[in-house]
């Protein structure tokens, strides 16, 4: 079942601008970047349990001062609702599906809970970092380079299709996208985006990305590969620009 | 309430050998280092649950081949158990902690979790970081560089202490260590054992200190000072005969 979400996006075009008042009483508030994807994490895990709240996004290429007294990192995304702030996506995302109603996203056997943040952090170290390397490419444009880092996350998808495989669900979190599947699926949105891997030389990893094409959190939150591309070609230039691309509200 | 840990060491001297064979059936066994202070957090779990365990010390600066078939990433701690086989210091924590009796040591209130772990990342990229760096000038021995390494580390301690105040308990977890009081305890240990810090200077982090090294667990588990210097020193110049100072079994 799915709940609709209601956002309220406050997209700051006024970069470095004043520090926004509170958010009013009982409102969840994320400080997030439109195309981040950790922030992603967040906004997916928000809309499968259909919980409200608003969006003040901030240009990391141009932090405002204020940022840092809500987290000392400078990072996104960060929750707000009266007195709590978190920050970290995994922290965040695991407090949002323990305090809010909807349906409970974490996996809970301690040994498949064990095994996906194992595989997560072996996607994290190479599917994501080799994106990250391939993603700098586009600026630098050696292309013994991005081949390199092509080879690298196409090597990352086939173990990825090898866990799924073991797995025997659909999804990493078992019958329907859980906690782990919306950690993972940003980073593979934009590989599908930018990095020339054919998803159909990978089978297994091209099924999954189609199932969750067609969760209905995936559909509130994702971003088309054009505008993937003329985000990173942006960003990896250091253009303060880049968060301003695109429609204000997703 | 402590329970008394059986812990059969299996120190291998010959390193670079033969793959051991599985461990017995039920048996719980650590791959480990001893100085390691990764693997210590899962050794002060092990220990204040009371787990009875083997071990195996892997040489991380010669890693056996065979090695990287039970964690690909060659690392330590690993357990293994049966067909079980999960990595990652703070994974195998959590699911040590969920799948064996004794006293439950992960924090269970969701705002109080997250804020430990997000203390925890701090934790991590302020005072562990600048140990290791400070570590590391034991060799190049650069005193200005030790200088700047040492002040950031008493400046993440006094961040510390503010924490511990705010939290208004003599432990991170509560009223006795917890799960997230053994992830920090390694390297505060070493911080106390190696860097130029007076804890005396920092009241309330040396009153966690000093309160920690009363815990059972942490008395089952710890160093001494000059253990951990001679070790340290032996390791940053890359002597593979540092895993091997001290008594064979800790």
């Amino acid at each position: 079942m799915f709940f609709p979400v209601v956002i309220i996006v406050t997209f700051l075009r006024l970069l470095g601008s004043a520090e926004p008042t509170p958010p009013a009483k009982g409102v969840l508030r994320v400080y997030g970047m439109k195309f981040c994807p950790y922030v992603q994490r967040l906004k997916l895990v928000l809309a499968a349990k259909g919980v409200a709240h608003e969006t003040i996004n901030i240009n990391l290429l141009s932090k405002p001062k204020w940022y840092f007294t809500k987290n000392p990192m400078g990072k996104v995304p960060t929750i707000e609702i009266d007195d709590v702030v978190i920050y970290e996506s995994d922290i965040v995302s695991e407090y949002v599906d323990a305090v809010y109603p909807g349906r409970k996203l974490c996996t809970t056997n301690a040994l498949k809970s064990a095994k996906e943040k194992m595989f997560l952090v072996y996607w994290g170290n190479n599917c994501v970092v080799n994106y990250y390397k391939y993603a700098r490419e586009l600026k630098n444009n050696d292309q013994e380079a991005k081949d390199a880092f092509c080879a690298l996350v196409k090597e990352g998808l086939e173990k990825t299709a090898t866990f799924l495989e073991n797995n025997g669900t659909p999804y990493i979190c078992g019958s329907q996208p859980g906690l782990t599947d919306y950690l993972l699926y940003p980073h593979l949105e934009r590989i599908n985006a930018i990095v020339p891997v054919d998803l159909k030389q990978i089978p297994r990893v091209k099924a999954y990305f189609d199932a969750m094409q067609e969760d209905e959190a995936v559909k509130s939150c994702r971003f088309s590969n054009e505008l993937h591309l003329e985000f990173i070609k942006k960003y990896v230039t250091g253009d303060v620009g880049a968060y301003d691309i695109g429609p204000v509200a997703e």
